[in-house]
């Protein structure tokens, strides 16, 4: 007797879009924009039932699912998106885009356009004479992916760092087409710490005699410089005691370094590092070093003030890396001034930074209970 | 009519005493060795008013007072130590002492023994080839220091970070000689994080392709690599909320980068690093990774259990350099279960883990305390 298969497992596919010119905030104009996207579940006739994801700073549109059913581990925020799951796929249709200018280069399918995309102009790649990028700009790009899509307007934006940013940048700027807005691990501007940190990761890839610049030859990329600033953002973003429950003063077991950490980030940051390239990571850092949600408003409390969407916070109370303790208060204050409606459902410091993606299910309830609640009218 | 001068500063010298032969932990053998240190007040009778001041990773025994009137910032702690000050010079005889392999090579009156100072047997710089230090090693020269100034017994032993741990390891490794232990932003291990960031740091000096395996031209040091190993240890010890303070999102005002942090951070952290050996960097990194005041006992809390000294803690709360969040706690649990008599009193957490520095007088009062109390008997 058949009967239906009894794994949940969701498949998915890499899509692209092909966008056409597109003018950024700079003032400048990229050509032949190309976005990659997954979707998730059915679009409803309204056009209305759609959750937008969007992706961190290292990540791409995979955010759930699998590409077939022998893939060892499913997209980032899979905890959370599926049948059943707290962003429902069998009720919501949910697309998750890439960021103009994702920093990975293992897409088999195709690259969203960025520096290590080909420049139509001269078939080469754009290396570092990219155009800088703005949130605003892949918010821009991914509002005319949902018009393809036929999305008339989004049920949530939802996504953790970076993807948390951009979620707020989608509520400001479209402020009548988002219901609900979901930014976990995010923040409203990037302040003097953080860029300061983000600094240090872009010298850790100038330093890297191998980066001549940018103009380096993609057959001899500066790993050793990228694999420095990827450690850096591992560092910073891991949870001291998720480090410590894992890593703890145990000597390395077999390989380089004197401590199992060590072991882990002489390996592991260059194979990520491998996945990247360096002056996409370099346009990125510069992308959200600029973040203020504030920008061209007289005020914080002015910007959110203009957004109609209920929002959701969802911070990683051990962030050390967009710094919770720092942050979270005055965005608090500044939405509390600003009339917004808005809860705040705190992970576990334990995971730090990454408990927006590794914990990310401790919020499902509260994500659940943002989708219900009708928006505020 | 000639009178007393008004100004209560402190003027101080910087000494060195030659210690000979030193057996270090790891079993090689220093031959010659030269230790750096100041002292300011008058050393009683009994020999039994002395206070030992241990300095941080990048500092060295330049505590407290000026050499000459016109320097113009006085010693790092001198907020604390001078006459009438919660370490009092008119009670106390206070001996500030360099570590071994004091990164600072700005030393105009010679060097403490390091990877940059001269092996007597080669008549050249150790260099890479120097061999590794533990804490305890430090501890023993300073010890040999206190002998031939006719110390007996220390009032307290008291530092900053690195300081602190020193002061925890002379209270363990000489339990009958310490009354008090006064410990600043320190702890008592080297966690999993702060191994992984401090690897970071290391791998940013071996970065620069001027640093051949440590075997650098003193003419042409690895000052890129060195300063961004410097840049990360600042940004990981300032406060959030001061750099905010200082910086905000303001633009550079000159000079390089775009925003006036990235202006600081392109210019003081090579300013430091010119005072700075590289090798001597990376040695300092590494006898901080392997320090564990656990190491030979059978637990952490046996370990505690040895120091008869009464403790002071004064974490930094916003400390994300020595992760104050993780480590106060277990910490102070231990310190619970081993029956130690302590206290704490926290400095505010705007100034991260530089507030043992720049804050350290939010302390005086605690200090004054904690040595007024008579030993536990």
């Amino acid at each position: 007797m058949a009967t239906a298969p009894a794994s949940s497992t969701l498949l998915t596919h890499k899509h692209h879009v092909r966008l056409g010119r597109l003018p950024l905030r700079s003032g400048a104009i990229l050509d032949d924009v190309t976005l990659g996207y997954e979707t998730y579940g059915q679009l409803n006739d309204a056009g209305d039932n759609a959750v937008l994801i969007c992706h961190y700073f290292s990540g791409n549109s995979h955010a759930a699912g699998r590409y077939d059913s022998a893939e060892p581990v499913p997209g980032w925020w899979d905890a959370i998106i599926g049948p059943g799951k707290p962003i429902d796929t069998d009720r919501y249709f949910v697309i998750s885009s890439d960021a103009l200018g994702c920093v990975r280069t293992d897409a088999p399918h195709g690259l969203t356009t960025g520096p290590a995309s080909l420049d139509p102009a001269t078939g080469k790649a754009y290396g570092p004479d990219f155009p800088a990028l703005d949130v605003r700009d892949s918010v821009l790009a991914q509002r005319l992916l949902m018009e393809q899509l036929g999305v008339t307007r989004l049920a949530a934006v939802a996504g953790p760092s970076f993807g948390g940013i951009q979620a707020l940048c989608w509520a400001a700027v479209y402020p009548t087409m988002v219901e609900r807005c979901i930014v976990a691990i995010g923040l409203a501007e990037f302040r003097a710490r953080e860029i300061g940190l983000y600094h240090a990761m872009e010298r850790a890839v100038r330093l890297d005699p191998k980066f001549l610049a940018g103009r380096y030859d993609p057959q001899e990329p500066p790993l050793d410089g990228l694999a420095l600033a990827v450690e850096l953002m591992m560092v910073a973003a891991s949870g001291a005691e998720d480090l410590h429950s894992r890593f703890g003063r145990h000597p390395a077991p077999t390989g380089t370094g004197e401590w199992a950490i060590e072991n882990w980030l002489d390996t592991e940051p260059r194979i990520r590092a491998r996945n990247c390239d360096a002056n996409a990571w370099l346009a990125m850092l510069r992308t959200n070093m600029r973040w203020d949600l504030a920008l061209g408003q007289p005020s914080m409390e002015a910007a959110l003030a203009r957004i109609q969407a209920r929002i959701l916070l969802i911070p990683g109370t051990g962030d050390q890396l967009l710094d919770g303790t720092s942050y979270h208060d005055p965005m608090v204050d500044a939405l509390r001034n600003a009339g917004s409606t808005f809860s705040v459902q705190s992970l576990s410091a334990e995971g730090g930074h990454l408990a927006g993606l590794s914990r990310i299910a401790e919020a499902g309830d509260a994500i659940r209970t943002c989708l219900n609640t009708p928006m505020r009218t």
